[in-house]
């Protein structure tokens, strides 16, 4: 073991030596640009007073991040053991920082040759300074220096944030639920640009869990008794107005499968009043949920939201640990996923609108240069999210360049974005991006594919402007 | 921007030295063969006549390319803008070539790193000479020295012929359709090979616009009353033999899903008849689709028609587009494709028959390394296409070896072939397999896998030997 | 042709010098290490008397390897004249060893590039001592060559066991079959650790051939009358006790899709004494076989041993191939495979089960990174068996690598197995794999993935740790 650990500085680039060094150019052209972030899952609450905090090491690191409780899980560590408490508040879950720390220290070397492994050590290396590579003996000292920076000022959330010169960043926001972080944030006075994103699945989403419940919220929030059709789509129409008022930007949709298309007026109306009986059944549900999705497109069509769709996650896989932990512990598993024939009654409507944007996220790899890159290459209004959750690594973000440029080209992408809800992984993040985008280029420069210029141009598009575009942050 | 715009000499090879120096030599090997062409989709009536010309640089380049305009609307640009009128006549379209090409220029940048720019860069410089870098400042230059190229004598279609050393190139023509080009092209006396490959898709899916006008124009070409199933199976072999006598080697199936199996014939019959009466349900032209596949391979077994299958594309997805501007205008989008269960009844009947050669095409990479290497690998009549149209791609043709030769071997492929109908392009993309093929035999070699005397015999193979044994051009 | 017919030292790794340095450093530190073979198809009776013989290099070589008739046969070389005789004894079948080699030495050219025929270079080269190319020419020389070294004592299998360095050889063991061979073994006094594992497709799988048959046989074995439901569940528990007794360590399972998934008990009670009077139709045998998944899976779970799944290979896809000469003889074609669902109701019941190990083999790609992955990187139970059958090559291993390592780490891998009925394929099987591991880990360190200890740690893993651990072979 090294005793001191750094990262290499040419890191994630391709060996061959002129090709490495036209990455190292072309990433130091980008390497300090600011972070644009439009679609991420970090907590507001954490910007909206000055002086928040994280918490200690074992809660910001471990037990906060699904991405490492799955792997830890997957190697038969009790979630207890990480302190993660069963929801009927049984069995015996440890409640010592330090030991779900020296526990997470002793299986780093899972995360070898891993995505969350390269964002670990960059958090580590990068933002809190640590230079022993962590493992079971260098546990306790690395806990003491990571829970001294978290105890410092400079590491409150809206320091951090400054200090990672972020330019903008989207959380995602359940349409049921009240927006008072991001109003606290607005009324602070701070500058730190933190956007809410429309996320109506638990309003859409006939099988979501208490859907009833947030349907009356939704009322609530919006001033409109949903006691049809007609008022629950007014309803809807406000509440997007809510978000876009406190700066929204975007919706976002995520969905098993990306089925789209108008029901009748009659049917649907039955439908929801059924549902407002709770009596659905999963055929009414789906055709209900792609009906939906055509109607936030128009919406979008109108009001200017920019659509994000995420199709393909089968949620809570792992039923008896759903039930026993809940959510979010990474038991969603993919599925295959079809979007030729599904997309097509909604890009028969909306594809061409000129004030529609239609961002697509897929978890199935075999999609982006059968069907996702030759949609992106012909509707105008359809953009490709980037790599997504599984696939966000070093080896998928090159897949996804090498599948989807091709055919879509780069101008018909949506940039980056972290998709993150652990917030000292974002500079980690577009660090790997941009690297892996650098050498992408690189790549296609080393081979005649490009000339310099034009890559130098691209590796700008990729860090920044093609996100800036894609969600109207401009 | 460089001055002078030059094609590097080693692009498209990996840049590791070695690996580099071993593809330039196979691809010298190689360079200048003649061109075998297959299959494709150039217009016949060009060399007609041996004063034909090509007309203005955007009508060459642009109106009639759907790679090139799929790639502009999807950016927004109306295709009013570049020259397409809608069907109706409605609305204003640009009609000054000149207006054309300058936004082509300005927008050329969005086809950076695809093969339709590799392709559009080699045409302009090596076709055509041009050497400054086409954008918005070049544009109006670069549009006089291509418009004055494709005006002289050099530049005709017999001429290019010749220039480009095409040693054979099939056509794509419906079976429905007359042969004129194809018969005053025999009559001319000119030695051009230009061949005509049968294209019964207009005769042999019920669903086809105009399938009942399709079969009247059948009945006149052959002299048969296409009354009943019987006749019509005597149409379409005689249809066969004309096209036979005017040098065709192959048929060509376009299909979404390759279903193939033998109906019953009193079913098929009668489903026939129903069609004649314009009375066709989806499932039965299916059904029936997948029946016409298994005559048509019983047909090719006996007069030994090459027969060739591109499944998987979901013609006119937009199909407000389709009915404003028509069809071929780059909304056809790829499906997944299954081809181990729906094939099984064609291969069982003639996988093995020594006169049938079935050659695959698929939208879908994933079947590359799991169904059709495997069925390649197996079935003596079986033969796999070169990538097809999306992947068709420096990238897409890697892919493509990878997942195929270590299962079906080189010798179960059918070689390269260039699908277009952009006459230009053949040397491009010619260009771009061959050195595609020799920087994967050359990376092949650089591991160890392949000697070098073994990769120059496979660079031939692959850049015509291939083709023209599996089309029997020999 | 060179004189001398030598493997590059270096083969197998990537050209770019520093990593090339690495991947050598690498392979050199597991290149000796004894052979872990946990999972292949060696018929046990070879080792069963010290003075067994593998017959003449044509029968070793080529007629009982179903790898090297599918290509032979891909290029329309008759069975029969690869000695392969008829079922039904019909027509003429080369019986002279030596026509047989003359005939694969002159197609040797077939298998460049491919996998087989790096395993074959291997086998000539370092087992056989072959110094000329195998071709037309050579044909007869090398046929002497390796007909003598076959005659040798020390070529008996046995010696080569031991010269090979096997640990621990798994054969595959029909449930309905006697287990001589492995008894003979163990009687011997051998050392040598060939074990059976439990493989019950033949008793599983309602529509086996002779199903019936080997019900019966079946009891026989193990004592119990299998009249109905519980007694055919007591006959499995007998049986699987009887495998472990002679020292099998996993279960083997062989599905086209792996549906699982319990059924009612009185149900499935009546479909199994239905099957028992030869009355099943197709639905029921799907979910007989998804719901004896489940028993299986409870087995193991209680007696421990491993469940592998083989899922996703259509046998016999050329039926009238098989109906003239039989199964296992490379008409054997891919499936797409779904496993998130598919898996499902097992992986709630067992997948967090201590006891519990589920291997899991896909000739899918595609399912890698959206299924296989995440599948492992959360349950507890399950790790991926390497690339399996028309991926277990050199481009296979690195895209295997590629896609599943990002999500579920290195540790949830199952390590190697060489899947052969090829003996002495064995070792160059088990040296592609460990090349292929040496240079994708030699990529890690060159891209700063990985440090050079970690590295040397994984490759020790990847050779033999993994396949121990994961088979419980420590």
């Amino acid at each position: 073991m090294p005793a001191d650990w750094n990262l290499p500085p040419e890191r994630f680039f391709g060996p061959e030596s002129r090709q490495k060094a036209t990455a190292m150019r072309l990433y130091q052209g980008i390497a300090d640009l600011p972070l644009v972030c439009p679609h991420g899952h970090v907590d507001p609450a954490w910007f909206a007073r000055g002086d928040a905090g994280f918490g200690d090491p074992a809660a910001f690191f471990v037990t906060g991040d699904h991405y490492i409780l799955r792997m830890l899980h997957s190697q038969g560590i009790a979630l207890e053991k990480l302190g993660i408490p069963p929801l009927d508040g049984s069995g015996e879950v440890e409640r010592d920082p330090r030991r779900i720390w020296q526990r997470f220290a002793e299986n780093f070397y899972l995360f070898r040759a891993t995505p969350v492994g390269a964002w670990l050590s960059y958090e580590l290396v990068q933002v809190f300074g640590v230079h022993r590579r962590l493992d079971a003996h260098s546990a306790q000292a690395v806990y003491d220096q990571v829970a001294e920076k978290l105890a410092a000022p400079e590491f409150q959330p809206r320091r951090l944030f400054e200090q990672f010169k972020i330019e903008a960043l989207c959380t995602s926001d359940p349409a049921s639920q009240p927006l008072d972080a991001h109003e606290a944030i607005r009324a602070s006075g701070w500058g730190g640009r933190v956007l809410p994103t429309f996320r109506p699945d638990d309003v859409l989403d006939l099988t979501a869990p208490d859907w009833r419940g947030s349907i009356t919220r939704l009322g609530g929030l919006t001033g409109v008794d949903i006691r049809n059709y007609g008022a629950y789509i007014e309803a809807l129409r406000e509440r997007r107005a809510q978000f876009r008022a406190l700066g929204a930007v975007a919706s976002d949709h995520a969905v098993e499968e990306p089925y789209t298309g108008w029901m009748e007026r009659s049917v649907v109306a039955e439908v929801f009043q059924r549902a407002l009986r709770g009596e659905v059944n999963p055929a009414d549900a789906v055709r209900f949920g792609g009906h939906m999705l055509m109607e936030m497109a128009a919406m979008s069509a109108e009001d200017g939201l920019v659509m994000q769709l995420h199709a393909g996650a089968l949620r809570n896989h792992n039923h008896p640990l759903w039930v026993r932990f809940g959510a979010n512990l990474g038991a969603d598993i993919p599925l295959r996923a079809e979007f030729t024939c599904n997309l097509r009654p909604l890009l028969e409507a909306f594809g061409e609108h000129p004030n529609f944007t239609l961002i697509l996220f897929t978890l199935d790899e075999s999609a982006y240069a059968r069907e996702l890159a030759p949609l992106a290459g012909h509707y105008p209004a359809v953009r490709l999210g980037p790599p997504w959750w599984f696939h966000d690594s070093l080896g998928g973000i090159g897949r996804y360049f090498d599948q989807v440029v091709e055919t879509a080209g780069l101008y018909n992408l949506a940039g980056f974005n972290d998709d993150t809800r652990a917030f000292a992984s974002i500079p980690a993040r577009h660090d790997l991006w941009r690297r892996a985008s650098a050498n992408w280029l690189a790549g296609q420069v080393a081979t005649g594919v490009l000339e310099l210029d034009e890559a130098e141009e691209m590796a700008v598009a990729l860090a920044v402007g093609l996100a800036k575009t894609a969600y109207r942050l401009g």
